[in-house]
């Protein structure tokens, strides 16, 4: 049975909801062997999989674990989603302002494994900030001020993790049937009403062309059909790092900057208006127009900050304690002109080795070290200026400016 | 650089030797694990080869192991091999023919791992038949008879044993480059001098169709190019088994009729001197009608059945002591009518479940059981005719007449 399933995907054939029901659930249960796993992800990867198939395993993966249920929590609960970049902090910035316009947001994040932390780990630079709340506390902190983010409390999804692992170390991570049911699983037993979905393209990104990223985002809008979830997408670009700021107290700081209003014209603050107003327009049935201006009015009135500071003090944070390392080196300009690009790939690969991200659970992340760019894409600069900063601990990693900085 | 290689596979891209060096020694050296090496077997399964790739795959099974040296025996030797089916006795049978003829025979057989025997199988259901020659046994005995059937004596590509393991349980085996590149390694390191390939196709065989037999069979003869070595192919159908015998001592029965000359004219006499006579024309350099007439003479002559004697008396072995169980059961038509088809892999599943083969390495074999065909394709038979005789023991298995024999 397990071999006449992986023969026939090799094939190119389609398995039955009941034959991909045994082998996965054969896999939780021992029945079936991690190469054995492995061989029939790698024939995923190559040979696809049909809608019909995406939706079984979908269901598999939700099936798995608790589907939780906020339908006591008055208005649309709209959950987003990224899938994943260098110096993506849009989380901590536009909750805040989402939730201080009227739409409930209960978002359960994770942890990085790759360049830089996830949103849970930039939470944790701010001292004493809690990311283990119960249900109870999660429900209770909601109806006092519409906002929680914390880790995951119950046992969503517990296929998703070890199938993730597994694919982590075999080259079957690219798939987007496996990305599609991976995502949609975790924030449908999530119990989201509607969801966002953020669909990052580059080298910085899982996909690296705009087609993966429609192909992916038509699936997880069938996928939400199937379980009568909203879902939009939006596809944004991960060539380029979001923001100035790759490293977790660094980014909590440059989110802060965000929230104050005190930056304009970014791609971070450009991408953060445009999933705010998104969730909003969701969370609130409106258009984007109005929903636009409610996203201004929440920045510019300062309710959006303000809706910040009092989710980190009730989860115990302290603001002030966030800290950056003393230490830092300077990368300068050997070259006058234009930047034309800042390679977001290289960059992540610079926080991972300065500390700021791990690549195996073990590791522990820094959340004092990271990279500031002083400089952005369109930037002209002079021979001599600084380009970025380094917040290091220790040695300073290898690394070869022009790898980082296009400049004529 | 494990992900990498995957990566370049999952894409369809070539690997250097470099790279599959890196990875199949990385394997067995335990810094691969199994469920990356299962990954990367299933996008080549998929996505296949290069011939470049096939041959640094076959170099680097060849040099996993020892390579052994013939060359002080005169004459030219010629290895044959078959990529397996069921009732396959043809070893035992041209390997006598062939060394009548004075071309040297040296053959390391395998057991069988399926649902029959192997030829060493085979061999052991004769009493005190020894198939652990030591090197030099087998040179003396080659030197004085012309001829030797024996286990592998050396560590010949340890590497194919563990990918093997491998395949077998992670629906990874119908790969046409990976059957390539492992069985032509094993015939090279064994120190033939010209290859003979049978390669058979059907729903008792390894590949299913007559296209890629063709493409096994050139793919072997480019190898053989790489290293010199003359290779032929002959692909002969396995939808049909071969001959009347399947199960250990009735198929050497059933070989000793054919070496008698007593068995004219079925599919494994036809066969028989067909892979006899391309041997013989390979090791002689001769043309196929003169060596035809040779094979001939062989068998008629008893010089054939001879040399089978000569050897088993060598090695040990009682031909009067090969015994069949004494409990059977008459399987009767049901119909009258014409035998259109016998289903090979029917009778290979029937012969397994009566104990004559092994699915795991921990099973035993019974020499003594099997099945002996009263009737072939193309016999005509009454109702009540018998159309086969099980030589059982304890329970008869449960099978279906009508999916073994179509008669109408």
């Amino acid at each position: 049975m397990i071999l006449d399933i992986i023969n026939k995907k090799r094939l190119g054939e389609e398995l039955s909801y009941k034959e991909l029901d045994y082998f996965f659930n054969g896999y939780l249960d021992g029945k079936v062997a991690d190469y054995q796993m492995s061989s029939l992800l790698m024939a995923i990867c190559i040979n696809g999989m049909t809608d019909e198939e995406i939706f079984a395993l979908t269901k598999i993966f939700i099936d798995s674990g608790d589907v939780l249920d906020f339908s006591d929590i008055p208005g649309i609960k709209v959950d987003k989603h990224s899938t994943g970049g260098i110096g993506d902090k849009t989380t901590l910035i536009i909750a805040p302002i989402v939730a201080s316009i009227g739409v409930p947001v209960i978002k359960m994040s994770g942890r990085g494994l790759g360049y830089t932390g996830g949103t849970i780990d930039k939470l944790e630079s701010i001292p004493g900030f809690r990311i283990d709340l119960s249900d109870e506390e999660i429900i209770n902190q909601v109806h006092k001020i519409n906002l929680v983010v914390t880790g995951q409390t119950a046992e969503l999804v517990p296929m998703d993790k070890v199938i993730y692992a597994l694919r982590d170390v075999t080259g079957t991570v690219s798939s987007i049937p496996l990305i599609a049911s991976s995502v949609m699983s975790k924030k449908i037993a999530g119990g989201a009403d509607k969801i966002l979905i953020d669909i990052k393209v580059g080298n910085g990104a899982l996909l690296q062309t705009k087609a993966e990223a429609k192909k992916l985002s038509e699936l997880m809008i069938k996928i939400g059909e199937v379980y009568h979830v909203e879902v939009r997408t939006i596809i944004s670009d991960m060539n380029v790092p979001l923001g100035y700021a790759i490293g977790n107290s660094l980014e909590v700081l440059e989110a802060i900057e965000v929230l104050k209003g005190r930056e304009k014209d970014n791609n971070l603050v450009e991408l953060c208006y445009e999933l705010a107003t998104e969730m909003v327009s969701m969370g609130k049935e409106i258009n984007k127009g109005e929903a636009y201006n409610l996203v201004l009015d929440s920045i510019n009135s300062g309710a959006a900050y303000n809706k910040f500071l009092e989710m980190i003090g009730l989860q115990g944070g302290d603001i002030q304690g966030v800290c950056i390392s003393d230490d830092t080196y300077k990368i300068k300009s050997s070259v006058s002109g234009t930047i034309k690009k800042i390679n977001a790939l290289e960059l992540g690969k610079l926080s991972l080795a300065l500390g700021a991200g791990k690549l195996s659970k073990e590791d522990e992340i820094d959340y004092t070290v990271g990279i500031k760019l002083n400089k952005l894409v369109g930037d002209t600069v002079k021979k001599g200026d600084v380009l970025a900063t380094l917040y290091i601990k220790g040695d300073i990693p290898e690394f070869n400016i022009d790898d980082i900085f296009k400049i004529n």
